[in-house]
């Protein structure tokens, strides 16, 4: 047998690394799911709190292995597009940046926003590479129904689409393929996401996001840090903090467009406002900032649950955001909600165990 | 302190049962997720297969602590139905037998069996207290919503409580309340169920379902144990087998009207016809029978995922089943099914390790 190439030991070295992503193996429970006097169902995950120099304040369970972020970190996908002016340039509102960070619901004033943010740069649906979904908020599905159809977008992508398609035309690039890794704009996300996170980002953690744009497999302490310099712009260049802040400000000023109505994004930072950022993503992952303290906070249910990743998200707030009683009421409802059938009778509980 | 009373020992008694019910911990991995080359999310769970005899023929994980079989027991809450005689005088046919045995997506003929149902019993929707929700199939909803709006009939439980209700009228009981549990037909069902499963339930096993019905926390052996009778009539009366044999029968014949369009349940019985009995469930539920070989199967994925617990039903049938290089090949896409994005791409598929 002849020595292994350095490309054969570099894919070995790959194949190893892909092992590591694939032994994640007793993360704790966090969350139980009661019916009744009985724990119906239960969800292991983990947890990283840190600070803007990476200092975790908080780790349960494995927060070194890579995970997908996939929709939590649109934030962070979206300060390309401020950074370098073309946020700027299309005279993009705060509503409309709260949307290239959101995965909206599909209501009317989503669509409408996202249709004029295309305008802007001179396009339309048409441009949108995100792929048609109804709604994802039921009542949206069925009064869009009563009068139309689904389009690209109503995608709860769109927002985040018509972000990238801003920043392609401002970069002076085709539109077309923006979705593609070798595009100017996912080259210049994969960049930030490299810088912010502090992660090699190499091909082989890449996979194809739900809206075909890339996603990265990113540890949970990487994650926590980058949205830690998220909340606070330390460790950033004045640009990059200043592109933070406006897009902080944009979501927390305008959380609606971040979500819709009745969501969990939506409903906390309409109550806690400047002071809590937060993002959720596909498949149990959530992330967030809480600037007055400089934490970032990075959550991964291992089997993919949202239900169990937005009550764990709710604790972590409660645990360390200083709160009067009335705020800690309000937050109750998310660390244990209360299930209800379809008769609204009362039949079990979420409980968070952290 | 006085001596705890008799009372007090008892409520003890029944705390120790319920703590029994919430240690359930380390089950094994059975299913993954994958994204690209990485396992994105992960389920555990617990697998049994069992004869009429009770003998288990595969014990994967915790099959001892009770767990909330949700809508996987529908046949067999239906088999007083038909033991009293209610089915005959009622003369309910072979899709209205396999409506009150399902979970149905909500398309215009469940909801047009389920009326045909209510009508032989003298009554109509406003009789059924499973509460109103939209379809579960979004393509029902969204043809729902452009002709009208949702009823009690469209809840996927509305088959099984208009055979509630047909056997409430036999019975010559008060149709109104029979979801309670001290209605006289939840009372035959709670007895059906205690002989089925060979399982005392008391009261505090018992919890509220999504339909309001009664659930009680049974066993995956014990489940097992009960489709295995239930599969081949085998330690049954006989108007109890003929019975199970009726709705097997119907289900099998019929699949459609226990699930619905694209739904795991229909096109595993279409495929399969008589040989295997599938029926899932709330949470992460699985429970079926293989007749040919008089086996039971029940699943529970610890989380709750309907996604796994189909999966794993689909390997337990693969590994059990004799079948042909075409069957075996119609399995595995339910086996590992690949996961495509909103624009087709594949983006991943799940596995089943076990």
């Amino acid at each position: 047998m002849t020595a292994p190439q350095p490309q054969h030991a570099h894919k070995r070295l790959a194949d190893q690394r892909l092992l590591r992503f694939n032994t994640r193996m007793s993360d704790p429970f966090l969350v139980e799911v009661w019916r009744g006097g009985v724990v119906e169902s239960r969800h292991r995950g983990a947890v990283a709190v840190a600070d803007a120099a990476g200092k975790l304040v908080l780790a349960l369970g494995d927060v070194a292995t890579p995970v997908f972020p996939r929709s939590a970190i649109k934030a962070l996908q979206a300060l390309p597009l401020l950074e370098q002016g073309a946020a700027d340039r299309f005279e993009l509102s705060a509503e409309e940046l709260a949307l290239a960070c959101a995965s909206h619901s599909g209501e009317p004033a989503h669509v409408e926003g996202v249709t004029r943010m295309l305008a802007k740069a001179g396009l339309d649906a048409a441009a949108l590479e995100c792929g048609t979904h109804w709604p994802i908020s039921q009542a949206a599905t069925i009064a869009l129904a009563r009068t139309g159809t689904a389009s690209a977008l109503h995608n709860n992508c769109s927002g985040k689409h018509a972000g990238f398609l801003c920043f392609a035309c401002a970069l002076g690039a085709a539109p077309a393929g923006y979705v593609q890794p070798e595009h100017p704009v996912q080259r210049e996300v994969h960049a930030a996401l490299e810088s912010l996170t502090g992660e090699k980002l190499p091909p082989e953690r890449r996979a194809v996001d739900g809206c075909s744009v890339p996603t990265w497999a990113i540890p949970l302490q990487s994650l926590a840090l980058a949205f830690a310099k998220f909340g606070t712009g330390q460790g950033f260049s004045r640009e990059r903090a200043r592109a933070a802040e406006r897009l902080r400000a944009a979501c927390t000023q305008h959380p609606w467009y971040v979500a819709g109505t009745g969501r969990f994004c939506t409903e906390i930072m309409q109550r806690f406002g400047a002071r809590v950022f937060v993002k959720t993503g596909a498949e149990g992952v959530y992330c967030g900032a809480l600037p007055e303290l400089g934490f970032g906070i990075a959550i991964k249910c291992d089997d993919g649950a949202g239900r169990a990743a937005e009550a764990v998200m709710a604790q972590v707030i409660l645990r360390f955001l200083p709160l009067d009683d009335a705020e800690r009421a309000a937050l109750t409802r998310f660390t244990q909600p209360v299930l209800r059938n379809w008769n609204g009778i009362e039949v079990g509980k979420i409980k968070v165990r952290m």
